[in-house]
């Protein structure tokens, strides 16, 4: 079964923004078994989009649209659609309903061209939308089918999961699936190279790693006639990678994130967590404060960007900023011991470094970065050196902060490891 | 004159990296007065490339082709350009040369399929790689241009940038510019509404709507046969939407983002400022530390997630947690006084909020947020509803107080307008 993608808008075509969205989708398409030859990108004009969509009809059995679906004049994905298909667009009362209800929970009032949004195509099937006003569609044609998702991917990607995927799952006679280990603290080359022969060897299951920020991902995959046979291919490679990683993965599970995998422990072990931050200026608990159930060991935390702050609310001593500077190994430490302490933790990160793009020397350039934990008066620094603008150094250090902190504490309790 | 892109790899279509080849190529030829209709994205086969080579050749006046240009068997791109094209492939010595010298500088040795790469369409130009081995490739055909790019950013971008940026720029009289109008604070049917007249009866320039958490952007498109000619119009129209927008427009600019906006209006009044977190539990932090310079009016910040940090840290009355709780009006505006004069700051941004996905209530609903600025002592609170997941309520939250911090300094200094 093959399928085929056309993402619509015109800051795509002037590379305004990246087409995430093709890369979601066709790797989702790809892990429930369809082929995806072709993507398409076209702006929001009717008669290109009509051509795009003519191609796409003919030569794939599934085509997903994306994007034009919102409240403006310029979207009019639904409407080519609904003309190529020669369908009539008709008032879908519940998406009416829905809409309605958005706006009134927000205490907004919708304008006319909200209602636009509840027109849906003679026949359509409508999907939810539960983080925006625009339903999804699934239009069944005699030998395609079209689904048309709405362009923000905070919408798109939910409604994918919620009802594509289950759709094209039963379309599909093949079932796929994988696993995803999870790596944290190993480079991505050194990744490559300790399962390169596990990829030149593939066949069913396949092997594929991602680099991410300070993580590698290796997804193993398989198809088989139901999801008990496929599993049965992951499960031995899944296992032979485990064995070759060891600690260095934090997870198997698709939902878990690094940070999860850090409160889990927090949680699992009850100790209490703050973090002190200097370059990083919040990223780090923003991080953790991503988890939901983080109020149970997260209290308080600080962002001491200036001296001033590192010694008063950390008590960082001052002859330590004087003789090491605020960029150092020493001062790293002391922030996440006074942060233990002063912030009445049992575990704290400190992370403090040269993000740039001043302030930078011969001696301490820009992203060296300085990432200290303490674990119940235990305290482990990191010096690490990364590059990039400042925003992607300071990304990288927080991912290196939370892979510390894994680190730190299951060194602490050695007896917690990774969950057989 | 119109350009087209075809990126070609597996990779793409099954997700496994995201198409920015697509995204840079796009913007640069916009940037070059070139209308880019079409996207398409296609693995390395030779008759489905074949099919989307032909449709592009009949339909644009010029075809950029990245990717597949590769010493492998599964690199065809040139192989099938020239073949659609009815030329043959015929050795050509300069990179036959150029081949061996970069091997040699590397003192590596090349294998057998390298010297494929030297081998070019008869009549076609070579584009010199300095980071590679796979010459690009001009060919200039009755009715159409193709442009062979390699697919690595490394080797593509500087490759565009030396040889065919110049190269189209000759082939166009007519250039492009364009100017973005940021607004904050007003929702985006709502701006849409307020410049409906104007996107009807748009011709030249053109006028789109991008809608960004918090945010609206305005882009104002004009083609003239210079810059100083399309610019003079699109300087009227960017003056007509300040008039609508006034206040609300935070900048004009390509590089100025809505936190740097903040932090200029705090750096002209010279006002120290701090934030004091709950459900955010760091982000407005994080996103005001990224811009560079920030160190001489942010010093110090607190996450207080706990009932009890907000008393310790930013001195919230027991009486007032009791009474209103911690997502109230009440806290909101205790919390943003006390960061004030606890962390010694002109200015303070307070955020406290339910993101979810627990703890929500019927009279406080997950999405709830309020949302406290304190200009030297004079405190504005704002009641939010966001709806998404955890995250995104949580970076709408850090949009809605970068905008209310920018409104209300603005407001005391009344004198402070957007400049003109």
């Amino acid at each position: 079964m093959t399928a085929e993608l056309i993402c619509v808008g015109t800051e795509l075509l002037l590379g305004s923004i990246v087409n995430t969205n093709g890369a979601y989708l066709a790797e989702k398409c790809a892990g429930l078994g369809l082929s995806c030859y072709f993507q398409t990108v076209v702006g929001d004009n009717e008669e290109r989009l009509s051509m795009v969509l003519k191609t796409a009809m003919e030569r794939s059995d599934v085509v997903i649209l994306s994007g034009g679906l919102g409240p403006t004049e310029d979207d009019l994905t639904k409407e080519t659609a609904a003309r190529v298909c020669g369908r009539a667009l008709v008032l879908h009362e519940p998406s009416r309903e829905a809409i309605g209800r958005f706006f009134e929970e927000r205490g907004l009032k919708p304008t006319d061209n909200n209602w636009k949004q509840a027109m849906l195509p003679e026949g359509a099937v409508a999907l939810d939308n539960h983080n925006g006003t625009a339903p999804g569609v699934i239009l069944e044609l005699d030998h395609t089918r079209l689904i048309l998702l709405p362009g923000p991917p905070d919408e798109l990607r939910p409604m994918f999961e919620e009802h594509v995927a289950p759709y094209l799952a039963r379309l599909t006679s093949q079932v796929i699936c994988s696993q995803t280990v999870k790596i944290c603290g190993v480079g991505e080359s050194k990744a490559e190279t300790m399962v390169k022969d596990m990829i030149d060897a593939q066949s069913n299951p396949t092997i594929a790693t991602y680099a991410k920020t300070g993580e590698v991902h290796i997804r193993v995959t398989a198809s088989g006639e139901d999801r008990k046979a496929a599993m049965k291919l992951v499960k031995p490679v899944v296992k032979e990678l485990k064995s070759r990683f060891g600690n260095d993965i934090y997870s198997t599970e698709e939902e878990t994130t690094l940070e999860k995998s850090v409160v889990d422990l927090l949680l699992a072990n009850k100790l209490t967590v703050t973090c002190a931050e200097s370059c990083t200026g919040g990223m780090l608990s923003a991080r953790l404060i991503n988890v939901p159930g983080i109020s149970e060991v997260y209290k308080s935390g600080v962002v001491t960007y200036s001296n001033k702050s590192k010694r008063r609310f950390l008590g960082v001593k001052k002859s330590t900023l004087q003789k090491h500077g605020a960029v150092s190994r020493q001062t790293a430490e002391e922030m996440a011991k006074g942060a233990c302490q002063m912030l009445k933790s049992d575990v704290a990160a400190a992370v403090t470094g040269i993000a740039g793009p001043e302030g930078g020397t011969e001696e301490k350039p820009v992203g060296l970065v300085y990432i200290a934990c303490c674990v119940k008066g235990k305290v482990t620094v990191k010096e690490c050196r990364f590059s990039g603008n400042r925003r992607k150094i300071r990304e990288a250090a927080v991912s290196a902060a939370l892979a510390l902190m894994r680190g730190c504490i299951l060194e602490y309790y050695s007896k917690v490891t990774f969950g057989k």
